[in-house]
């Protein structure tokens, strides 16, 4: 044996090693000098060995540490092709599924891989419960009175404070206190559509949205989204020039399911692409608050020169989804949005305007914010190597920079539909690709929600990729 | 002069000083023995005079007390005349002056006549934001989380238990909570009505339900109404037969805006008719547990033996409107209107829902209930006294038996949006009658919420009466 050959022999048991479990993801391997020992080789053979598993990722180096075993990269799912037909609108049909995926939260026995809900150890439950009694009281009758549209003056201000943190100047006046970003979303699409107009995009799209095509009974244009750079502008150029479009929305950053955000040069184009085309741009900006590093990505709307963007979010993913309360800056659309507010449903809940705006200027928000982003960080990490080592080698899989969902690509003959029923059945919820497209482009993916992943649930990740090798068997 | 004229010289002197003021409305009138001395007649003389304007209902014997001046009844309303070419649907028009009136509650310096506010004082501000305060914090991350449609299990029970009492027997399965009464009429008429239907909804018509109306792109036909009985069946018989309809809606108890409260029988006749059509109903039942008397109404729903009835109903007039907690039972509808409520806003917040069932089973709602029934009486009351006294004797007003608002119908004349921009420009609110309709029928009729009357808000009804006299002085 040459030099050569004894290295990669080297190298190759430290991969079997790895590939059959006895070192896991993120575990020590045995230092240069221990394994020159035990493998009876010397000190440099085990470096270049080393050396050689650290170049293909399988260990890193840790200064004053050691190495230990990397998490290991599925593939990217694939970026979408562009086709020339996607330019036909797609009408909507109703599913009931959408409401059992999104009903199965009540289920406390199941794991919530399913619906996107936050982690309920990452929400400060007891801050918010003394907040929203003590403010409660303190506001005396304004506490129990209807907080009519634009909603809380305080809390308006702080919301317009902070989204200078994402590049955007806007006036409190411009915003609007809405039950959460879906009915943000909901009532900028009434405020921009009439029944029969056509809509663009991004896709996959959020399966709740779909939802909302369907009741306001416009029809759709899927615009390829790349898991790395977000909405496909050269699609989106095409499809405008093509067809009468209504307005486009898109999640610009942390994109729910895909997870990609869209640089600051794209979005300050998808701004000008749609001003131009006189096209409204429904921005959802849900998981803004949820980079993984420190920097806010900002929001499309910072480039809006004509009041063409309607910016949605909501504090439901970083404090309370409970709370149902979110916000929209409507731009021109102002006065349609805020009269369909107060048809719909009059106002937002009073208590939680009131908690969420003391939240946010006494609660420690960005403190909280740090806490939980490092936290979401690591569970999307943990459970992408959970994936990586339970799921076949053919998945591919997204890596997002925030929020805290995954977007799961497997093999094209698997349906996640059955995925979806075998899972429920062991107790364990995901929400199925179909759902995120009129296409049925994705029925070989899944959305998986890593805010309940822990080391507790990892056999829910092993479980699913069992049932995964089974599907995929019986296709065989 | 005879003793005949003599008594009525008497009389026509306590007349005259009703009328201007000595003796106000709820004042006691001098002894008989007194007034025999003062004006030097004989005993008897005041006995007849006294038995005169008791009859004319001008004052009233107290028991061991004396004799007080009546509160003086106008005329009721008109009779609506049910017309022939009322079966031809009109279409809607949005009015920006809807969210106007209901924006005005945002201003403290006004006087709340306009939007149907409940009283501040008679919210139990303390009692709830102590019970918001426990619950959120008591039921730990429950409070926070999604409580998903149909909404909080407690809270469903407790409204089914409640129902019992005005004759209906519903599952808590069958209620889904919303945020307030509007979103559940709202939800209603999207599960039942597609746009270009055409629906049948009792008029006057509270002035929300016309933007819904509008904002579905739905025709509506305006059943005429009794101030008395309610709903004109006889008028809803020919409508049904001659056009198709897709949906009834009726405030069945203290409507709004009228007051009228119909009958068993009505209601009974009512969910037949409609049922034998196959013709949906949406009851509102908002005013439902605020009768005069300790009463609660039946629903028109307790009739429903095909689950044709859309309940509608919420704590906004009772408990607190900011908290924005209503609910629905939508009968064979439920599933089309969970589906709506999850799409729209996903949910109804959960602090509002778990402080609303904890204020059911262990705040004394009963109580409180009792107490504000008796105050709103006592409101109603004396805001029509107050508009008696200084209103022209043209003036129309009902005498509803529950609820806080009045209908006050002038000379035809007199334009009820004049008198809203003058009163507005005096710090008072109205809600103008045009709101309540398509027909433009009610241009001389204003709703006036009584919730607000207080003997510090007299010179408010005054204004008003000032100013309606100036208006008709315009227009010899």
């Amino acid at each position: 044996m040459t030099g050569k050959h004894l290295y990669r022999e080297v190298a190759d048991t430290i991969i079997t090693l790895v590939d059959n479990g006895t070192y896991r993801v993120g575990e020590k391997v045995p230092s240069i000098r221990e394994l020159s020992r035990q493998a009876q080789v010397s000190v440099n053979t085990v470096k270049i060995a080393y050396s050689y598993l650290e170049d293909r990722s399988i260990i890193e180096a840790r200064p004053q540490s050691g190495y230990y075993v990397c998490p290991r990269h599925l593939n990217p799912p694939s970026e979408p092709k562009p086709q020339p037909e996607m330019s036909s609108p797609l009408s909507i049909s109703k599913s009931n599924l959408v409401v059992q995926v999104m009903r199965d939260v009540l289920d406390e026995d199941k794991i919530q891989f399913g619906a996107a809900i936050p982690a309920p150890d990452l929400i400060p439950h007891k801050k918010l419960s003394r907040i929203i009694g003590s403010e409660t009281r303190r506001r005396g009758s304004e506490a129990t009175s209807y907080m009519m549209p634009p909603g809380n003056k305080r809390l308006r201000a702080l919301i317009a404070k902070r989204m200078v943190k994402a590049g955007c100047t806007i006036h409190p006046d411009e915003i609007i206190i809405t039950s959460g970003a879906s009915e943000a979303v909901f009532l900028g699409l009434q405020a921009v559509c009439q029944p029969g107009d056509t809509i663009a995009v991004g896709s996959p799209i959020y399966f709740n949205f779909v939802q909302m095509f369907n009741l306001l009974g416009v029809k759709v244009i899927e615009i390829p989204t790349s898991p790395t750079h977000g909405l496909h502008l050269e699609s989106l150029r095409v499809v405008l020039a093509k067809n009468s479009i209504a307005c486009c929305l898109v999640v610009t950053n942390f994109d729910n399911p895909l997870g990609s955000c869209m640089s600051d040069e794209r979005k300050r184009e998808l701004v000008q692409l749609l001003s131009e085309a006189g096209v409204p741009l429904i921005e959802d900006d849900i998981n803004g608050d949820l980079s993984f590093s420190d920097d806010r990505p900002t929001v499309a709307k910072s480039w809006d020169r004509c009041d063409n963007v309607l910016l949605c979010s909501s504090f439901s993913k970083t404090l309370a989804p409970g709370f149902r309360l979110g916000y929209i800056a409507p731009g021109r659309f102002h006065e349609k949005v805020l009269h369909r507010k107060i048809v719909s449903n009059i106002a937002t809940a009073s208590p939680s305007q009131l908690a969420i705006a003391e939240f946010l200027e006494n609660g420690g928000y960005e403190h909280h914010l740090r806490s939980i982003r490092k936290a979401y960080g690591k569970k999307v990490t943990q459970a992408s190597a959970a994936i990586v080592e339970n799921f076949p080698s053919s998945t591919r899989l997204t890596s997002p920079n925030g929020g805290f969902t995954l977007w799961v690509e497997l093999a094209p003959e698997v349906d996640c539909l059955r995925l979806y029923t075998e899972a429920v059945k062991e107790k364990i919820t995901i929400a199925p690709g179909s759902l995120f497209s009129l296409t049925g482009n994705f029925s070989h993916c899944f959305r998986l929600n890593c805010a309940f992943w822990a080391e507790e649930t990892r056999w829910a990740i092993e479980t699913l990729g069992q049932i995964v090798f089974q599907l995929m068997e019986e296709q065989k």
